[in-house]
């Protein structure tokens, strides 16, 4: 497994080019806001003025985690691969705005705790039936952890689109996202933990010390593999591996809330440019989100206080890629339209 | 012309069945944030749990203001009718979003300065030629104001769609919406004007002096119909009996940026209640919208640093309108897909 070298996005002369065509749009100068930073972006992505999003794809990886057993969460793991059935009878969150949106939906098995045999519509990259306790030792392997970031990167050199969303299901992934945030950003732990599905207060504290102990107990863990694999979990692992093709295929990368921006974490570290080809979709309402957004720097588009994974912030927020797509290939400019200019 | 009366749309044992419908979806409680919110929201507004979107529709009213004068617009009034020219030639902002979204486009002359003659696709509704200076003399007689309202109401009384959204062009409507809003709220002048299209500093400083020194001048203006007749713009009027008109028959209503809400300080002042049906679309980077926001106890869905008018947070916003009632309408239930619930 070699990690994919990625380049900047930067080319000061199209980027000239493109800020021209945006301005030159039959609008006040900056007034369609931060679709006018996407649209510029997409552009610097896709190395053109002629922007286009071609079939857009969600990959929702799910795997369960052995942390569970520390009872870090308010839902029980079996809902792991029960919500695995519910997106494939098309009744989730995800199906619904996937559906809405023209965006194709694949459902990935990175290690989920139940044996579903061969099932249309799920892609079976099942490395083990979920990660160990990271309470007790390391969630995976070295191997196993290369093994998932691999097999995330084989799955996007298969995909024909040119933009890709990210989610994920998981009952204790956001115990495993809190643990890799606190290890990649030197942010406390107490402020890298949340409610996930909806625990107490009591929960929470617990859900901290929990994290914490296994912080002590892995004090050795330092390089950002080694934090993922100490950490992370097969759909995390996946994912990060997912991202790196994408943005070395220059994909759009659509990213979603706590865990996927946790995979991105890890994924930055290893390569900083990726963060060139992201767009983040929305702030979570999971406490810890925030501030990892603000720790990469990062902008998103919504806020709506979703905090229920899956890539649903990916589906919600991808009419607006159109609207950024749309209005820079379609709308008239103040010359073609004979509309004045500013006259001061 | 009479103002219609708006009842709320308050009702608890409906309330209480629409909280039931969404919490019984499967995802954890409340994690859909805001979607949840408009879902039940439009439930109120239809009085039923099986909410529909029906043929939506963007009202764009156009118009001239005679404050133009003051030098307190970065643009030239031709700028209003050459738009108008541009909405019917498809190349807007407000039509690449409506098309996009799905939404139909309706422009209304509500007094442009500028002989369209008969056109398809424009409404005219034409007043007068633009709007008195309001500087010098009441924008509009009361008579005038009143004819506009029920042109508005008359307008709307004839879509056949339940979502309506609101949108505006009229070169200096920053400047009447921030007079109207620093009269129907008590704001200091200073904090309800900003750049407009594009003003500089001085330029605020300047509009701020031409409010301040209209403000004085028509001190006796006190209620909301004053008011909007001495300091208001023709599509303000008419935008704001549409509205009203619009909740009478318990459509939603898609509030955009300053401008539009301007009109709707004026109708919530003559009918409180119609804020039940209006969802906001988006807070503008016009900077006084945040501070109207707030005062009318309003959370927006969308926050991307818009500042366009036209309706353009509407058409942007209407994706997540349907987000709203399709996973109300679409999604499992935990009892139909077997999912496990939580275990606290």
């Amino acid at each position: 497994m070699s990690i994919p070298a990625i380049a900047s996005t930067q080319n000061d002369a199209l980027a000239t080019l493109l800020d021209n065509a945006i301005n030159n749009k039959t609008k006040p100068l900056g007034s369609l806001g931060m679709l006018e930073t996407v649209a510029k972006q997409i552009g610097l992505i896709q190395r053109t003025r002629e922007i286009v999003l071609e079939k857009p794809a969600i990959l929702v990886f799910a795997a369960d985690h052995g942390v569970v057993a520390e009872g870090v969460s308010a839902y029980p793991q079996d809902v792991t691969w029960q919500m695995v059935e519910n997106f494939l009878a098309r009744g989730a969150a995800i199906n619904v705005f996937a559906q809405q949106n023209g965006c194709a939906l694949h459902i990935i098995d990175a290690g989920v705790n139940h044996d579903f045999g061969p099932r249309t519509g799920l892609t079976d990259r099942k490395l083990t039936r979920g990660t160990h306790n990271f309470a007790q030792q390391p969630a995976m392997s070295a191997d196993t952890c290369a093994t998932a970031l691999a097999a995330g990167m084989a799955l996007v050199a298969e995909l024909d689109g040119n933009v890709v969303g990210f989610g994920e299901m998981g009952i204790g992934n956001t115990t495993a996202a809190a643990a890799l945030m606190h290890k990649l950003t030197g942010i406390p732990v107490a402020q890298c933990v949340g409610a996930g599905t909806g625990l107490s207060a009591e929960g929470i504290s617990h859900k901290q010390r929990v994290i914490e102990a296994a912080v002590a107990l892995h004090a050795s863990a330092t390089e950002p593999l080694d934090i993922l694999a100490t950490f992370g979990g097969l759909e995390i692992a996946m994912m990060a591996g997912a991202m790196l093709k994408a943005a070395e295929r220059r994909m759009v990368l659509l990213i979603d809330g706590f865990i996927v921006t946790s995979a991105l974490l890890v994924a930055a570290r290893l390569q900083p440019a990726i963060l060139d080809y992201c767009v983040f979709s929305h702030c979570s309402d999971e406490s810890g989100h925030k501030k990892m957004l603000d720790h990469l720097g990062a902008r998103p588009l919504l806020q709506l206080n979703l905090r229920l994974g899956e890539g649903t912030g990916c589906a919600l927020t991808l009419p607006l890629l159109h609207s950024a797509v749309n209005f820079l290939n379609q709308m008239a400019t103040f010359e073609s339209a004979q509309v004045s200019e500013k006259s001061e």
